[in-house]
C-alpha cells in the first residue's frame, strides 16, 4: 500500500474529532471577529493549501458575507508594498506551517494589529507561533508528497469556521455527519472508480470542470493528477471555461466533470452538455443518479445531503483516482519526480 | 491580414491619449476613494478581463497598498450570499460591458453604497451605466474574438489609476512613454519571434511561467494560445509552479518563460534554471540581454525602463506570437472553434 493510500484512508479518523479539538480556538476567534466587526479576509497558501484557501473564500463568503482576497505575497516581499491589512482577518494555510510567504503575510498583519490565523498541521511551527489563533489539522505526520488528509482537514476547519461565524446550524449538523459518510465511502468506493482510472491509463492531458464549492476540489483533483500521474490536466470553473478556453476542446481530450447536487447543479450540467456537443467525452462524477445515467462510464458518488459537505466525498474521489492511476502507470505517487515535500517560496 | 493582427497594431494609437480622455473620471474617482479612506477592492471579470483584473490587483497593491479580491460572483448569484462590499472599491472589467456576473457585483455594491467602477469599451453598456465611474477603453469596435487592444487598454487604465491614487510620478511618466515604445516594437518585432512561432508549429501543450506584474501577462499569453492555436498550454506564477506542478515537466514539454527586468528578475531566472535542470527546454522571453544569451532561441524584447510598463511589450509579444502561430497552423484566429465574441455568464 502506498503512503498516499494509507493517508487517504486516515481521513475519517482525522476529521472525526477535529471540531471538538479546535472548538475553543474557533469560538475565541469568532468572538474577536464579531467584536471587531470584521467583514474582510486575506488568505495565503500555496499549492494544495491555496486550493483550501479558495474553498475558504466560498465558505466564508456564502455563510458570513465575508469578501476575501488571496494574498499576492510577492507584492510585499519583492515590491515592498505596504498592504493595508487592518480590519481584515489574515489567515495562512500550510501543512508544515513553514510556508515563508504565508508567514510574511501573518507577520505583517500582526504588526498592523489585524487578527491573525494559521491553519497548519504543526502546533510548533513558525506560522502557528506567529498567528494569534491556530487551528490545528491534527492529521499526524503527512509523509506522502501529495497532500491528502491535511487538505480535507483544512477545508473542514474552514467550513467549521464559516458555520460557527455564520451561525448556520444546518451546516454544523452536516459537518458532524462527514466523518461517517467519508468512512463509508472509503470502505466501499464505487466499482466505476477503478474502471475510470483504467480508462485514463494513457491520457496525457485534459480538463477538470466544476463550479462553486467544488471548484477548489477540481483544482485539487487536477493538482493530484499533475503531481502523481504527470498528467497535464487543468481545472476550470465552469463559468471561466466558456471564455476562450473552450476552444481547446477536441474529441481526443478527456474531460472530468464534478457535478454535485445543489445550487449550481443545473449550471454544471449545462456545461457538460456543451462539452459533449463540442465532441469531447465527459467523464461524469456526480452524486445525482439521473445525471450519471446520462453519461455512460460515469461515477456515482454518495450524496451527503448538503452541497457544502459534498466536497469531502468529491475530494476523496479525486485522491483515490489519482493514486490508483499513478500506480497503474507504474509510478510512485509518494515520490513524484522533481518535487520535495516542503517548498519554501519567498 | 487577420482582424486580430489589425487590432494588435492599433494598440499604440488606442493607448496614445487614453489617460487624457479618462483623466477627469480618474481624478474624481481618486478623490472619492481618498475622501472615504478606501483601502480594499473587489474586482469582477472573466477571461481576458479577469487577467486584466489580476494585473489591477498587483498595481493597486504595490502602488497604493490596496488589498483586492477577485469576486466570486456565483456566491451571490447561485448561493445568495450577502457579501459585505461596503468600504470597498467595486470594479467590473468587461470589453462589451455586458458581463452579467460583473454587472451583478456592481449592482449589489451600488445598493450597499460602495464606490463602483466599470472598465469597458462601451460607454452605452449596462455596466458603464450601472457604475458611478466609467473608465472607457476607447478602443473602437473589437471584432476579433481574441481580445487584444481592450486588454492593454484595461491594464493601462488600471496602471493609471494606481499611479494617480498612489501619487507615483515615476510610474505616471513611464506610462506616458508606453505608446511610443509599443509602436516601435510593433513596427519592428524581433526576428526571433516568427522563428519561435515556427518552432511551436506542432506543440500540443506546455507552460507559460512568470511572476509579479507579468504573471497576468502569462495568463493572457496562455489564453491567447488556448483560443487561437488550440494549444493546451497553462500559465503559472513561478512561485506556484514549484508546488506539485513541477512534476508535470518532462523533456518534451515546451516552456515559455517571461522574464522582465525588475524586482522578480532573479526569482524568475532561478525558476528557468530549475526547469532546464528538469530536462525541459526553456523558451526565454526577456528584456535582459545577458539572460537571452544564456538561452539559445530566446526572444529579446525592448526594455521600457520600468517593470510595471514592461507588461505592454510582453503582452504584445504574446499576442503576435499567438496570431502568427495560429495562422501558421492553418487556423483562423478571428474565429476560434466553439466560441462566440460575447459570453454572458451568470
Amino acid at each position: 500500500m502506498t503512503l498516499m493510500h494509507r493517508e487517504i484512508m486516515e481521513q475519517p479518523e482525522v476529521l472525526g474529532r477535529l471540531y471538538e479539538k479546535n472548538e475553543a480556538v474557533l469560538r475565541a476567534l469568532v468572538e474577536e471577529l464579531n467584536a471587531r466587526g470584521v467583514t474582510k479576509a486575506v488568505f495565503a497558501g500555496r499549492g494544495t493549501s491555496d486550493n483550501a484557501a479558495v474553498f475558504a473564500q466560498y465558505a466564508l463568503g456564502v455563510y458570513r458575507g465575508v469578501v476575501s482576497a488571496l494574498a499576492l505575497p510577492s507584492s510585499m516581499s519583492a515590491y515592498g508594498a505596504r498592504l493595508s491589512l487592518r480590519d481584515c482577518l489574515a489567515a495562512g494555510f500550510s501543512q508544515s506551517g513553514r510556508a515563508t510567504d504565508a508567514l510574511l503575510v501573518l507577520e505583517e498583519a500582526a504588526l498592523q494589529g489585524a487578527p491573525t490565523l494559521a491553519v497548519t498541521n504543526d502546533a510548533a511551527s513558525p506560522m502557528a507561533k506567529a498567528a494569534k489563533y491556530h487551528l490545528c489539522c491534527f492529521a499526524g505526520e503527512e509523509k506522502s508528497v501529495a497532500a491528502t488528509k491535511t487538505f480535507t482537514a483544512q477545508i473542514y476547519l474552514a467550513a467549521s469556521l464559516a458555520a460557527l461565524w455564520g451561525e448556520n446550524r444546518e451546516l454544523q449538523a452536516a459537518l458532524r455527519r462527514v466523518p461517517e459518510q467519508l468512512a463509508a465511502f472509503l470502505a466501499a468506493p464505487p466499482d466505476s472508480l477503478p474502471r475510470l482510472a483504467e480508462r485514463f491509463r494513457y491520457a496525457d492531458d485534459g480538463f477538470v470542470l466544476s463550479r462553486g464549492f467544488n471548484y477548489p476540489v477540481a483544482l485539487e483533483c487536477a493538482l493530484k493528477l499533475n503531481e502523481t500521474c504527470y498528467m497535464k490536466i487543468k481545472a476550470y470553473s465552469a463559468s471561466d471555461f466558456y471564455h476562450g478556453s473552450l476552444a481547446q476542446l477536441d474529441e481526443k481530450t478527456p474531460v472530468v466533470v464534478l457535478a454535485p447536487r445543489g445550487a449550481l447543479f443545473g449550471d454544471i450540467r449545462a456545461l457538460a452538455g456543451r462539452v459533449r456537443d463540442c465532441g469531447a467525452e465527459v467523464n461524469m462524477v456526480t452524486d445525482d443518479e439521473a445525471l450519471v445515467a446520462a453519461y455512460p462510464g460515469g461515477v456515482l458518488l454518495p450524496h451527503t445531503g448538503h452541497e457544502a459537505t459534498s466536497v469531502f466525498i468529491f475530494a476523496a474521489f479525486a485522491q483515490l483516482f489519482a493514486e490508483r492511476l499513478s500506480v497503474s502507470r507504474g509510478l510512485n505517487p509518494d515520490e513524484p519526480r522533481n518535487l520535495k515535500k516542503v517548498t519554501l517560496t519567498l
